[in-house]
């Protein structure tokens, strides 16, 4: 069933204590939920590790969650070109679990380095949506998008330097992605590529299905 | 099951001629299933018109598929802005039935006139992803991805002048669009849109199973 | 009758010291009427605490107003997005009285959440002008402009990461806005918006005489 | 009484049949006022003089008017730095008179020679609102803007040539206007900005009255 | 030994006459070494044709070269993504043997069919320097980076449409390919990726001398 | 008769005792000439205060000069919007000192005010060479080169916020200048200004003998 | 003295009946002086020479002239990097003898051959401003500054392809040359150099009075 | 032999402790060859100098060296315009060094100053490959490119401000170098630069050879 969305908290330019309030009280409206707090700095994690008992913590994410996940339904890969990606890449996983599906976390696969991208080809291909996450060139979405047929969503980081401009060359390397079903959204929006990732998969029929 | 995609020629920088025998060559090799040409321009569709019989030929959307369309699974809801977004709309709607699942085409419901988006909103919540065309502001995919709950694909549109940069104004309002749930594809790529949102319809469940 | 305008201080780049310093010396050139200082730090507003007795200070919005507020023609509504943009908000809705007209803050109606913006709607259309202030996609002038009959000046904010680059994004968005009657200021300019609705609240004829 | 605006074609992208269709077909909608086409090449703009008997057509402003114009409230100066303006200016002019206020067009009072504008200072303060059009450096507003009291709607055109950039070296111009009360349309929108003066023309009270 | 670069005229902005009477005369000057000259229209080509008998002409690449190349040393790999790089790859290919070294084009194994570039892999890594012609994305030289060892060269091209920016995009792309050894020339400098890439070559040591 | 130019340091990026020393080395050479430093931080204002005896020291302007000043040639103005763009004006009229001509600070006289302005329009008509200094929108230039027939050139600042871009709003304008005489140095380059019309200054004749 | 400047016609965006009405009516008014227009068509070049008996036409540089020039005062180098910038270099050399300056035009001596530019070191030495023209990468008037010590005024020309972006790049380059004493003028604009030289000439006292 | 490349750690984003300890590990299963990081702060040059023994470690270019370096095979100029491009200079040399060819630093040769430059033409002609360091204007490149015959990799710094962009002026300067052989790295990229110029200078047959 077409249950309602998480509550999500936008922790950036809130107080410590003001994402944990907040927290609290959303947790209060609905325990039976997980609701999230997202781009949390460690001032923030440790007061909510602190307050918050019982939540699940992601330094290196940023992120925040308190309550008890959904079951899963449908899986989504989260495929990531580098480890200087990896605060990205964690908030995307996060939030697919929070959104309720599951997450398949396949790091440092980036496409100058083409062997270990294609020793995970099969792991990838059991999702059902791929989220890619890359800087610098951006250029990993359009080899995977080649690789599957399931959608893929594109999360440019802003990863690099120079002619990176804090993420738009990757951002317009994916727009122009010369494969098929690519997706974008914004610079470094984890967050984002997990809603559209995990809407999917939950609403994906059962392979045995298809 | 994962059929394979249907192959597609981009009729952009090939002359009449190519375009032609390219369909017909790909028709013989795949008769049982359409294949399609995008961005063909009326020299294109004309000689198209003479020398393909049984080709579905589309001037304003510039496409033209030739073969039986397949047995469509899911649907995808097109909303346009405007009627100047139509020629990007009607490319989107070819490629979704051609990549196999249903389109509803929804033109002139621009964030200017709410009232004629809100008169809709049960026919767009009926579909399993619906791909949002504007150009100008591109407000609309924002006031859409509120409002339902599957994946948008967002196709920004040159439509528009001065500040509206052949598209990147709508493109950038797309990417940073406040609802979640929304994704970007390349300004003026209804085909894209297209193939992002016949894949999730596709391989959704239907509404019974979920 | 056209009285002049307030004095003006504009704090950024200028010490606490400074700042009070010019408040007082305006203050006692303009006794009858508040002059009023923008983009105040913490600093210079909590001087000012101590400094000048009576004066009306907004940390949030970073004003300082010392004097008293002329007598109010005419109404503005100051319609925002998100909570975010308050401390432009802010600015906005001190400055719309330092120049004599009345402000109407409606918080918290981005158009991902369409009835928060509907159920304000007849608010709004009491207004004689209306200032929208929105980041990130920056649609919400497209929407309110469908939506009344007098001008409505769009602030576009830096709020937002990644492809929203400092505003202007929702910048662009605006200047793109498909309903006519809209025009647009500076990025966070509060101030500026705040002048420009001011004026035509207060040369706007009463309801009753139009 | 707050009528409601008058109907507007978009003749860009239309063919000279289908704007002078539109057009014929709101007038019998609207006999009672002046329904407007703008953007019209000489093609339409010579097929509604033959077609459209009693049109009003500025073919210099590539608009074409049918019906009766509405009793004029208020005053709008449409003030314009130089000749090559003159398309916008015209555009601009018709459209205040469309939506039913008085246009005072006053031309090639750019600031480099600025005895030119200062000779016309008492005509330009007689407005209720004024528009500044102006390509190239966009320079006008700004110091238009610190002459009157009244809001002052910048119109940046895309003369100019270089780093003009097609009208964005205008358009930063007049966001940045130290002036305040200055706000801006889209590059070459001179319907836009005819649409805001107007309204705050028809809405101001009379002078005798402030 | 170091021998001096052959003469080359640029043929855009030239009259096909001009830029015929320019070859005519440096072949005159330097029989015993082809002259070339490229960016040639049809218009020259067509009078190349006629007029100056013996002369090496490609419509596509836009080239012409009168004269004797000179015996190859070392070989350049042209790996080109699709067919739409086809002029860009052409003129790379023309300049390579004018310039003195071997051309070996490979066309057609862009990133989103990875099969078909691992299926040339072998021959790619015969080279002694290699160029990667790509639009869109622009991915393939981060490919290719990784898979060899000798100096890439990427070539940019304008191919595309949106936010390629006319080549932008791909650019950006490359400027940042995560495989170290990647340098970049301007988008469609297929003549300039060359005459880097003849350069490598020729100076480079016999593989049975390294 | 034409002197070598003087020795200037570029203080930004140096340490403070880096600056000094060099300072102190190069007066050693040209006892009989000022040499400069520019860029400056209170670090190195301080150090250089304390270190070498009878520098002047320009805080505002971070400059610091050794040694006696040249007998002036000539005079220049030093027009100026804004108090802000003064650290900018005043490193300006230290180097047109230290490269041997007159200068003349005029601050505060932005577009906004046109009569204060024109109260100096005298005073201005009387230099060899003008420049102009000005922040936002850069809208000074426009107007000063309307108004005399020397040499303007124009320097455009940093001061301002959004869609300022940090100066190049402001030197864009002026590239696009409408009155012709003003050419353009970098943003905040009140160095290459001062240099550009200390050149101009010291060579002109005389008013007597024009 | 200080004698007026000369009154001239901006060709582009003129039908050659107005550009070619208004040069005479021009001359009529001031028969003692030349008159000058720019940016002139072929179309306006041809009827010129056929109406305007005694007119000075240059087809290359768009301009025609027509009356006495003045007798000219001082010498300003005009500095080519290659012919293809010839267009805009010729209208900077009739530009400058308008405005009453000797004019030396240079060229073909871009910075990859420096000998050639060197050859002309004490050519150009002898000027009293010195006009730097060229496109891609704009480097000449950086080498150009460091040769001389009069003022250089840089022209960028819109030469070039890619990542040229019409003039930008060169624009770009000259704005940060590294020589001191480079002012810069908007792209293709060899009237605005030649009017800044033409005054500095002009007004510069002769070699044996400096 | 093609030996394969060194392994490389990019020290930016990284902890001292992780750098070294990668470090560490990396000579530990690599003893007989040179490891390097690059990117490194003085916090981790300094943890490096104390737990690293043997290590090579140069503060101004931010780069560990542990092992032994190869034998050079082949000569790589590195030749820098100023001595604030000092840091991307010796990331430059080392790299080179580490990759297997020698270095010769060649600094302060700006094209303002080009009798400098000039000065050391015969020793930059001795080398196999030249890299070309400039920020500001990135002119250096065009200069040298039209001195040497061997392959040029220009490396653009993000010295300078204003509209150096950070090193995009640069960047673009040398993008469109007019002299052909210039190839082009990411701005900064003094380790991109080395590497590709130290496979070229390897792979070179010694002069004799030639
Ligand atoms: N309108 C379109 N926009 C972007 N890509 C397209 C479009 N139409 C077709 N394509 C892609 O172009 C490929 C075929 O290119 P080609 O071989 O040049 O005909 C197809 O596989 C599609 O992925
Ligand atoms: N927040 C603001 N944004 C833009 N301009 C402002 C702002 N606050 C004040 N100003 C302008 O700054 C002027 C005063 O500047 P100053 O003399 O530097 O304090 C006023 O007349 C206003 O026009
Ligand atoms: N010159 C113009 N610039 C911008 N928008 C315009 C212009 N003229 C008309 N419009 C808008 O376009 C709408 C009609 O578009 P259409 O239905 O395509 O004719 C009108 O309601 C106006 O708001
Ligand atoms: N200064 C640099 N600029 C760009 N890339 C670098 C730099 N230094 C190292 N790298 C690359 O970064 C890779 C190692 O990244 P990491 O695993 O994050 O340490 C190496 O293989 C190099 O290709
Ligand atoms: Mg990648
Ligand atoms: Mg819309
Ligand atoms: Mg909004
Ligand atoms: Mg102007
Ligand atoms: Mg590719
Ligand atoms: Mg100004
Ligand atoms: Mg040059
Ligand atoms: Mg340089």
């Amino acid at each position: 069933a077409r249950t309602g969305d998480p509550e999500v908290v936008f922790g950036a330019g809130k107080t410590p204590a003001q994402t944990v309030t907040l927290l609290r009280r959303l947790h209060e409206l609905h325990p039976q939920r997980a609701v999230l707090a997202t781009r949390c700095g460690t001032d923030t994690t440790t007061l909510a590790a602190r307050e918050l008992s019982g939540a699940a913590i992601d330094e290196v994410g940023g992120t925040i969650a308190v309550g008890p996940l959904p079951t899963p339904r449908g899986r989504v890969a989260v495929v990531v070109a580098g480890t200087s990606d990896l605060p990205v890449a964690r908030e995307c996983v996060t939030t697919v679990e929070v959104y309720g599906a599951m997450a398949d976390l396949i790091v440092d696969v980036g496409v100058a380095g083409l062997h270990r991208l294609l020793a995970r080809r099969e792991r990838i291909e059991q999702a059902d949506a791929v989220v890619v996450i890359a800087g610098m060139d951006g250029a990993l979405p359009s080899v995977v998008g080649g690789l599957v047929r399931v959608p893929v969503v594109a999360v440019p980081t802003s990863v690099g330097y120079g002619a990176a401009f804090g993420g738009v060359a990757a951002l317009l390397t994916m727009l122009n992605a010369c494969a098929p079903g690519v997706s974008v959204v914004n610079i470094d929006n984890g967050y984002g590529g997990a809603v559209v990732a995990a809407r999917i998969a939950r609403q994906t029929a059962p392979l045995t299905a298809r």
